[in-house]
């Protein structure tokens, strides 16, 4: 990760005091700008970063933090360390071996850094039911984590057949490389449509993440404890954006974070976004926050085929960055490795869940978190306001603040993005991020 | 309630006498015996009991009791004292009126006595939500209860026109007589597929609750306090069999239970759950427990056409206790006034959460509860383990000990009921509650 970082950095020194310069309005750029994170001079300022890439130092990387704790106690991290990863690849050479889909693989990376803390690999049905059920893990001491989403590893009749009696199995990626290991396996069934109606609220045809992948999936789910051999890579240019919840905290603490306040966005970000998160931190800094830092950060794992592509997004993130709308000096742009479900009320929950792993205490909520349009009837597939109320009302999400999403729009009187006044209505004009990927 | 029971009652002593002389195998009927509690002399012997219906009395009843506590600390009970009667009838003249269907009026007898304690009335949006979503709410100390269906009161769009502004609604019954008062109502939308989705993990056309209740009902949904002008009757001959939470806890007080095990069913009881029964008191015994009372509790509500009538199931369930197959002196049969909606794991928390309001702390759960046959498939709705395994993990039920319901047949060597052994499955023939019913 520091490596590829790195890269990109030239004079920090002299890049930091420009952006302190130019009052924020950062001039640093590479080509193309979306393959450079225009915060990594931030991320290398502080020494200690360069050895979070480094796996010989793994075990010495106790994070102190007054940040938020991770759901559980502990950040997971599964990444086997270096020293050990010879002997963990020629132990998975005999195990039978499971191939992932490219989404398999978004939540390998998911589970194994952590995001879905205390959760240590894919679901075994005790926690799926949990999850399906209750939207929340009990834990062993009886307290309650959050978990909304069943992250679950399908396998057909076939593979299940392969696997026999075997304990263990070995995970294969979708471009045929070994990516880990899954131990003291379960196998259950994949009741397909039960998953999908608690999940989604609904069994209609035509969901995204239903289609790309449940419905082709096998008929049984595979759960046990994971192991990754090295940290998931993308290779796309993008992979310095994606930063680990324990890479996050490190630089929450690096700045010295008091607050930390996630914005999830899957659109490009415009100037009503922007007013929001400059607001929210103004709001933050009224009561009596010192610091309060904004992670701006993008869902990168699948999305629907309408959607704008990751790489188009970071551009634009890059550039509403450059052009100063947001303070680098108070904004992280990663990307959330996460998949998307589109399912409403219930994903918005692993939204804010995942948000707390990463040491963000406030986390803001738009209208209609996660929602679409109904598949096959005219009307929304949420309630807009429903995905607000239940992250309020979730089981294991007490300890995190949620920031109704203040709508903005285009004052005409004003000309500028303001606040929507319901006073004076017709003065203002509204634009969606899907509509606005062009302005920036 | 007390009166229909002493209709029944001629020479208590003598029947308590005969009783015990005959080991428990119960000779005393009335005709048609269906129509009788056989349990009715015992409910009298405690002179105490005579006050529970008297509603000038109701102030003084406060049940002090080493039971299991109910959810939210105290039994809700919504039924008002009768000196506020007249007042409460003028009141309610005045409200715009509400009409009920058979099945809600069965709700507002649930709810009335508490059976869904801490809930007082029908579910607003912010209950369904954690209903539909969590299966539980929380409480405003933070504690968790158990909740896992939604108790709700649909209206259409003309009842919602007619309600307009106004706080309070009153509650007509399905013969047109003045039920009980909504106060400060809530209406909010009833988006049917996703309740279906959520409650049963299927949308599939076939349901019985859901064509019988959902299907027909109006868009809007209904909340608010309830109260109730008089204790719900059905004038069916069976209503001295609908003992309230507060009125088995009294008996359970009486009778020093020191543990009340709740066996819910829906079918005739056949030799096979009389074994499971009896066994279970047997454990409980051997475990350290003086006196265990088993609460016999066929659920009274709304079935499916095809299965066994109640005013049946009440008769069937007389004659077992009348050959002595279980025993009086440690047994209550009451009706459970619930309506059932075939929702296996989901409605399984809701009988067991409803028996601790009802005083039991052990809960015995069989293969498959509340489950059915899938409406379109050939195959069951639910995995016959979900309900015991999810049960076992419910929010708000710790406090609860599940039972795991131990599969009884008829063994051919020994010739008569036993705990079925594996090792010797040839032996045993296998009947249902369903195939037994005219064996009784």
């Amino acid at each position: 990760m520091s490596l590829t970082i790195r890269l990109h950095i030239t004079n920090t020194a002299q890049l930091h005091s420009t952006i302190k310069k130019c009052h924020y309005r950062t001039k640093f750029k590479t080509k193309p700008i979306y393959h450079s994170n225009p915060f990594a001079p931030y991320l290398l300022i502080h020494k200690e970063m360069a050895s979070l890439s480094s796996p010989s130092n793994k075990g010495s990387l106790v994070v102190k933090s007054s940040l938020i704790e991770p759901d559980g106690g502990q950040l997971v991290d599964l990444v086997v360390p270096e020293i050990q990863r010879a002997a963990k690849i020629s132990d998975a050479e005999t195990m039978p071996k499971v191939r992932l889909t490219k989404i398999d693989l978004e939540w390998v990376h998911v589970i194994s850094e952590g995001w879905a803390s205390p959760l240590k690999g894919f679901m075994r049905e005790d926690e799926y039911l949990q999850s399906l059920h209750f939207n929340c893990l009990r834990m062993k001491d009886g307290s309650v984590v959050n978990m909304s989403l069943p992250i679950v590893l399908a396998i057909d009749d076939e593979v299940k057949e392969r696997i026999g009696v075997s304990n263990n199995v070995a995970l294969i990626g979708p471009n045929d490389d070994l990516v880990g290991i899954l131990r003291s396996i379960e196998i259950y069934k994949h009741n397909k449509e039960e998953r999908i109606a608690r999940t989604w609220g609904t069994t209609a045809p035509g969901l995204p993440y239903v289609e790309e992948v449940i419905t082709p999936a096998g008929n049984w789910l595979i759960g046990g404890d994971l192991e990754v051999l090295q940290p998931i890579k993308y290779n796309d240019g993008l992979d310095h954006y994606r930063l680990s919840p324990q890479q996050l905290r490190k630089e929450f603490d690096k700045r010295q974070a008091d607050a930390v306040f996630a914005f999830q966005l899957r659109n490009p970000v415009h100037n009503g976004h922007a007013l929001l998160m400059n607001d929210t931190r103004r709001r933050l800094l009224e009561s009596g926050y010192k610091n309060p830092i904004l992670l701006l950060h993008p869902l990168g794992g699948f999305v629907k085929a309408d959607d704008v592509p990751l790489d188009v997004r970071m551009e634009q993130h890059s550039k509403v960055l450059e052009d100063g709308v947001l303070d680098p000096e108070t904004t992280i742009v990663a990307i959330f490795p996460s998949p998307m479900l589109y399912a409403g009320p219930t994903e918005v929950q692993w939204h804010a869940k995942a948000r707390i792993n990463a040491g963000a205490n406030f986390y803001i909520v738009g209208r209609d978190p996660a929602g679409m349009g109904h598949p096959t009837e005219k009307r929304d597939l949420y309630d807009p306001d429903h995905g607000k109320k239940v992250l309020s009302m979730a089981p294991g999400l007490e300890k995190l603040n949620i920031l109704p999403f203040r709508v903005a729009a285009y004052d005409t009187v004003e000309k500028k993005m303001a606040f929507f006044d319901p006073s004076r209505a017709k003065d203002f004009l509204f634009i969606s991020g899907t509509k606005v990927s062009v302005q920036f």
